[in-house]
């Protein structure tokens, strides 16, 4: 078959073994492959443990021998702790193979339906930034309908997935971005509002234009969060799921005790909230943003297309 | 009466005048004036809004003119959200009259009777520190029988109490301090173990004899939250209610977000949590742990006394 693969000197599409299942296993043949940015930080080299070669993509959208048309739960041996991974947890696609080829097999209770209501690409644009939005938003940061939620970095897939999930809970939903094209594009998507970070005032900006938060979600990190406690309301809830800018530096804990804030770290999610993330989709028939289709034969090109940030939305490769 | 008066350049015994109920405040006569680490910050002038003449003090045992024996819940105005104070929250003892006083009059429902298993002493050190370590330990902290918690500083009067109700509770206690004597007086408590946090592995050394905590009680904050985060288990808890080492610098967030870790801030207690912490301590029959008595004509020497943090348990100033 042929595979997009990466080993430590090139990226290319090759042509490799087709991948051989298993017991428990079956075998998908992809028709879509959505795209993160852990695929474009394993490129990079600024990943913990790479093996090489490897054939990234943790999520795909594709049919069984059967014909049906599934997606694939990327959370293998996530454990019995529904409060934490295990140690031996990891996702499709490096080091186990991954989306981006013409075929990859997976333990059977891995595969779910695909929705009926989306596309194979819109489909594909769902697991990992899906199952992260739905336990940062729903899991960890247990939103009530009608509260107030600000979410940061509108546009990356995962911001981008966790608005339309909070909107169809019944949220006012607030974002910031570096760019007032992705914050009216989210407008037009239902925010309610947003602001520029780039404006060293946006803290108190929001604050004007949605009152206290109840909820903050972020991957930013960094200063950011010094900020999102001044934007969350005293009892309010802060969760994230990354720290692209880093650690923070000098967090304000007086502020966190005095208001009684919740900081709550969160990362991808268990097949229990994978699928109350489909069952979510479904009932709501959420359809994931998709910024751009990317054919299989120029994979790379939608490496580089997540490297510069620019997106609004997912990236997905088609196969066909 | 005579009173503990603190004006902007004098601090000593002074005779003021009686106070005087208003409607729906009950007076006392006050027999024993537990202190808190917040009366030696405001003599310090290290406290937003003082307000000159002080008397201060959050605690007391005393009698009402029926003789019944009563200590004084501490909180005013905490407001109907359980889950933070609202800004017009204060507490006993500047800039309303305190404890350190013969007589002090407060809404007779901030009054509830003295535990009978305690002394006049023994009840006075338990209102603020009880209030705060109950709702740190359980209603943020959640804690669970079983579990093993870690509290740092322990010989601080909130740090002793959320240890004795901790163990009370059925957990296993590990406990810091910078004083090999207290962490000695910590076991014969009932802690199963401690460190010396001036050795800089001691993460390693309690997690060797822990194991990974579930929850971990602070108020030092600073470079310990960081620490803390690798003493708890993936999902655990981490509840702060000060930060006397300031804020953290670099909090590292990876390890928050991939350990899936609570971080919560707490401060003192609403009526809901006093009365919740009073039902603990009379059902467990706690006898909070008595540094010291102060006579009340010796009481600036309390003060000197809570500025060393040499002390194990509550300091306590005795009116009669």
């Amino acid at each position: 078959m042929q595979a997009l693969v990466l080993t430590s000197d090139t990226f290319g599409i090759t042509t490799v073994s087709d991948p051989v299942p298993v017991a428990g296993e079956t075998c998908v043949k992809v028709l879509a492959a959505g795209l993160n940015r852990r695929d474009q930080w394993i490129r990079e080299g600024k990943y913990a443990k790479i093996v090489y070669p490897a054939i990234l993509g943790s999520d795909a959208c594709g049919l069984t021998d059967k014909g049906e048309r599934v997606i694939i739960d990327p959370s293998f041996d996530w454990g019995d702790n529904a409060a934490a991974q295990s140690s031996g947890y990891h996702i499709l696609g490096m080091p186990s193979q991954g989306a981006i080829a013409q075929k990859v097999c997976v333990p059977t209770a891995n595969l779910h339906p695909a929705p009926t209501h989306c596309t194979d690409v819109q489909a594909a644009a769902l697991p990992l930034g899906g199952v992260t939005a739905y336990r940062a938003l729903m899991v960890r940061g247990a939103l009530q309908p009608n509260e107030t939620v600000v979410i940061t970095g509108i546009g990356g897939g995962v911001a981008t997935l966790a608005m339309q999930m909070a909107l169809a809970a019944g949220a006012r939903v607030f974002v910031t971005s570096g760019s007032d094209t992705k914050i009216e594009r989210a407008k037009q998507l239902g925010a309610a509002g947003g602001v520029n970070y780039h404006d060293d005032a946006w803290p108190k900006k929001l604050e004007a234009m949605a009152g206290a938060a109840d909820l903050a979600i972020d991957s930013a990190g960094g200063r950011v969060l010094n900020d999102l406690t001044a934007v969350v309301r005293p009892g309010g809830r802060i969760v994230f799921f990354g720290a692209t800018t880093g650690p923070t530096p000098l967090l304000n804990l007086h502020r966190i005790f005095w208001k009684q804030l919740d900081i709550r770290g969160s990362t991808m999610g268990s097949a229990d909230d994978f699928r109350a993330m489909l069952a979510f989709v479904n009932k709501h028939r959420i359809i994931p943003v998709i910024d751009s289709e990317i054919p299989f034969h120029d994979a790379v090109r939608a490496f580089d297309l997540i490297a510069t940030s620019d997106q609004f939305g997912k990236i997905v490769i088609t196969m066909s």
